[in-house]
Formats: structure tokens, sequence, C-alpha cells
């Protein structure tokens, strides 16, 4: 079975141990030559950022380490038993910006990276390239190798009453734990960003979709606004199903009712369910299926709901979550 | 006083703590602002090198470490307590070049300095930059701000009989430990390369130049190329004082007679005190004084030449020889 999945970060990550466990696959590393499952996890990118001169992209790591178990569990994000030597002597020169986890293990991961880019390697092949080191089992793909930045407006008291100012979304999101209301939050440059090589074609041939548990804004959003992404959900003959980030009026994970005030949509599970929208009864929308947790019972107008347990509390359990989504999509593993 | 020394890495560093020694101020960090004593360090650096899109200047930094106490003692290079955590990293991913050290600590400065060069600052900004935090108690001046990699030509099997290709230095020196036969030797770029900003003047201005007993082809010799150098050297009212880094037919450290030998020059301290001949008896010549170990005695046309221990065995010893140049000068502290 092909399985086309669109992800963020550290949910995202958690999510695809899920989808491999579902599977049969190995939940860590490789997976069996013969297996008949592809999963492809189209990766959001926007929040990727450059420090210290590091072309760092937070949720491709996430996802690669989490999936083939070098990841450290507890932070959810990073790798185990990472030291941070580099770190603390970037500090002691007294270098901005100094509030971004850069670890010794993964400045290694940033150090080919750069090295690749500049060089003149497209991301994907980046990733690819990467990916031969960690086996994650899953096809990782950015949303794009095109540079998209997700900023967010923010108060600037320093310009003056009513003053106003664009960060980049790690500054809102790390340094400033999302306090600040975001006035807006937009994926700059996506207007010319082009999907990443392939991933128009694997939503085509999938035979299910699924939108991880992510942000619905900066991580599923931004992927969702890559030019052609759309259409290509519209248009696929695949079931997409959609699994609600909003458990009981409170994110799964993270500070996405923030990013969801932004942009105007309430933090439950209905809203986000009708923020994605309906392949039939919706001119624009992309869900044919919304997954939401036990008690969140939702009304999405062409969408079939379903209720059941939410919680990625473990491989399991989010085993299960997968489970109940390809029962949504009516598709046998 | 005013003392312009010319060095290269380890060797250079120690005989400049010397030279802090023989003026009375700390071997270690800062001078006091009242110090008398102005010391201006002109560092080679075309033994740069970039490595993993790091910009690397090795014997800068062995100076800015040894002058701060942080070097590492034992090696001679590098940063005391390193660890090597990236490194491992790198080799993991299986990336080249694999024999170059990088430690974490080290790396820190290297992105540091990596991040401002392409900012745009010139390698002696960046360098007074980085000398804000290890405070060397000396001026570190790169000989220029341009690009200057020192090249060795070796036989190339590969490429057929009597196949050769050119390496650069760091490769030859670090990874084949200056094993093959170097045909040639030569500082690619030099043609273009202006002296640093000030360089000039600190000789113009000087009371005594002295050559450290750094290596005489990659090292002092590279300076001396850099356009502008030689003349100012020949031109300053301050008498230069050359120190013999070959001692009973050794270098004193290195493999600095393999250089030698592709130049065409003996390793004794008679041939290399030659080879920077004399700034009165020779249209070409440098030195006024030459300063060589104890039973190297030689003669050196115009040149006036004086034997005394030469081994830097510890700063005190250092000192002693420094106090011997500066007595050869004619100058008093």
């Amino acid at each position: 079975m092909k399985v086309v999945v669109l992800v963020g970060g550290v949910g995202g990550a958690r999510f695809l141990l899920g989808v491999k466990s579902a599977l049969g696959l190995p939940i860590h590393g490789e997976s069996p030559e013969a297996a008949p499952h592809q999963i492809t996890a189209v990766v959001n990118t926007g929040d990727d950022v450059q420090m210290h001169g590091l072309q760092i992209c937070p949720d491709l790591d996430t996802c690669m380490y989490t999936l083939s178990g070098a990841i450290d569990d507890a932070k959810g994000w990073g790798r185990a038993e990472e030291t941070w030597t580099v770190q603390e002597e970037l500090a002691a020169y007294g270098v901005e910006p100094d509030w971004f986890g850069l670890g010794d293990r993964d400045i290694a991961t940033h150090l080919v990276r750069t090295r690749m880019l500049r060089a003149g390697y497209p991301l994907s092949t980046v990733t690819e390239a990467l990916s031969a080191r960690w086996r994650p089992g899953v096809r990782l793909l950015p949303m794009s190798d095109d540079r998209v930045e997700t900023h967010v407006v923010i108060d600037d008291p320093e310009a003056g009453e009513g003053g106003r100012r664009a960060v980049h979304f790690q500054e809102w999101w790390v340094r400033h734990r999302a306090g600040p209301t975001a006035h807006a939050i937009g994926p700059v440059g996506i207007e010319e960003a082009a999907p990443a090589p392939g991933l128009l074609d694997a939503v085509k041939e999938a035979d299910v979709v699924l939108f991880a548990p992510s942000n619905p804004v900066v991580s599923v959003g931004t992927i969702l606004a890559v030019p052609g992404v759309r259409d290509a959900l519209r248009e696929t003959s695949a079931p997409v199903i959609g699994v609600s980030p909003i458990i009981a009026g409170r994110p799964l994970r993270g500070m996405a009712d923030a990013c969801l005030t932004a942009i105007g949509v309430e933090s439950t599970a209905e809203a986000v369910g009708r923020h994605y929208g309906s392949r039939t009864a919706d001119e624009e929308g992309l869900l044919d299926g919304w997954l939401v947790h036990t008690g969140d019972e939702s009304a999405v107008p062409g969408v079939t709901v379903r209720a059941v347990p939410l919680l990625m509390s473990s491989p399991e359990a989010t085993s299960a979550m997968v489970h109940a989504a390809f029962d949504l999509a009516g598709v046998r593993t």
C-alpha cells in the first residue's frame, strides 16, 4: 500500500512511527526490502532557519532522528545522548542567537546539509543523502526544494504605538514561547515555491493520504500552501483523512492554539476539520474523513467524522489511531 | 617598544610567549593597559583551509589559543579539554575529509569566523573580533585579508609515469605527514594578495622585527611572499633579526626539512640564514642578525650571527632566546 502523510515535527514524527507500526513495519529503522508498503512523508520546511551559518531543518531532522531511533525521546527533538560543547563556546563568544538549541551531534547534520546545499544539491537530494545514514524506513520528502520561511507578525513596542514587526517563526515559537500575540502568520516565499520532485506524483499514486495531527497552520497548513499541493489532494483518487491535533479544545502538543487564533480558527476539533474542509461539499476542501478524539464528536459537512482515542502515548496507541484512519478511509493493510 | 614578529603556528605561537615574557608582560592573556610595549604578530594564512564548509585558520588559531592559555599544550594545537563529538558524527556520515582534527570547541571558532567572513568582514577584522574573547595580549594580524593557499606538487601514480598533481598544503602535511616528496611548494594567489591593513605600517614603525623559528618556507616564507612585505622589511629602520628553526641539522619541530628540500635549501642553520640573506650585503636579503643554536655557528655574509641555546623548552628558555635576539638587534627593553 502507498501511504502519503503530511507532517510537521515532533507530533508528525511520532505519528509516522504509528503508521509504520500499523503497516507491520519495524518502528525504527529500515523497512524490509520485500515490504509491500511504501510510506512517503511530506515534511514541512517552513520552520527551516539559518543559525550561525548552518542550514537547519527542524522538522526533517525530527522525523529522521525519530524514525531511526536516534531522537532524544524526552525532549522530542534533537539527538539522544547529545552534548552541547559548541553551543557553550558560541555563547562564550557572545554571538547571537543564543536561544536555539544546537547540540554537537546535531551540528554535524547541519554541517553536512549546509555544505551539500552550498555545493548546489537541492534539499530533497540532501535529505536522501542524510537518510542513507539514518535509514528511516520512510521516504522523507521536503515539501519544497525552494526556500520558504514562516514569519509571524507581532507587536513591536519599540516601533511606537501600534507598531508591528515580522519575526521568523522560530524566534516567536522557540525564543518567545509563542507568547506575543500573532497578528498574522505567513510562509514567505511560498508563491514561488515548487513542490519537491515526486511530491505531486506521490499524492496522485497514493492509496491513502493522511494529515498527521501536526500544527494545522504552520506545519500541515504550510505544506498545503505550496502551489499545486491542494489541487493534487483534491484530484487524487486516494481517500484523504485528517487526524485532529486538538483534543478537548487543547492542542495535542505545543502551542498550536496560538497559531489557530492568528488565522481566526477556534481551537476545537470541529473548527479545524471545517478549516481543512470537505473534498466533496466544499469547493476548496481537502478531507474525506476526519478523525477526532473520543468526546470531540464534530460536524464537518461533507466529511465523515469518527471519534477514537487520539493520544499518541506509545507507538502502539498511535498505531491504533492509524488503523482507525485506514478504516475510515476504507483501505485494508 | 614596538616589536613585530613574523610567525607560523605552533613554534611561532610558543616564540610569542617568549616575546611577551622578555618584555615583562604576562605570558597568557591581556597586557596591562599601561604596558609600554606593543607586539604585532604577522601570522601566516597560507595554511588556511576550508573543511566541511568551515573556514579554518590553523596558525591564527594556534597563536590565539596559545597566547590566551587555552591551547592543548601536549599537542601544541587545538583547545585544551577538547571533545570530538562533531567529528565522530561527520565520520558516521562518511563525509570527507576525515583526516583533519576538528574539535567541538574549535568548531565554534570556525563557525563564528565563517559567518563573519560570509557577511563580508575581512579576516583581519574577524581576527580582531575573535581576539576580543581571547585577549592574546598581542595584536594578531593575518598576513593578508586575501585568500592565499599553499599548494604542494607531489607524484601522482594514478596519472601515469611521471604524473604529478598539486594538493593543499594541509593534505600533504597532515594527511600524508609530509611523506611524498614535494617537487614544488607555492602559495597560490599570492601575487594578487595585499598585506593586511596595518602590516606595512607596523613594520615601518617597529623598533625591532623578529622572524620566529617557524617554517622558513611555508610559514615565514609565505608571509615574505606577500607583495610589499619584503620591501617594507628592507626599508624599515628597525633591525631585523631571524631565529633559526634548524638545530644541529634538524628542524626545531615538525617536518620543515621536507619543505626546505623542495626549494633547494639545505636543512642547516647556515643555509636558512643565507636563504633569508643580508639586508646590506645582498640585494634581496632581509636580515641584520641571525640567531642560531649553540654549535650551529654559521657564516652568513653581511649578517651578524650569534649562537645561544635555542630550544623553546619553556617560556623562560624562550624568553632568554628573545633577550638574545634583542641584544643582537641592539635594542633595550
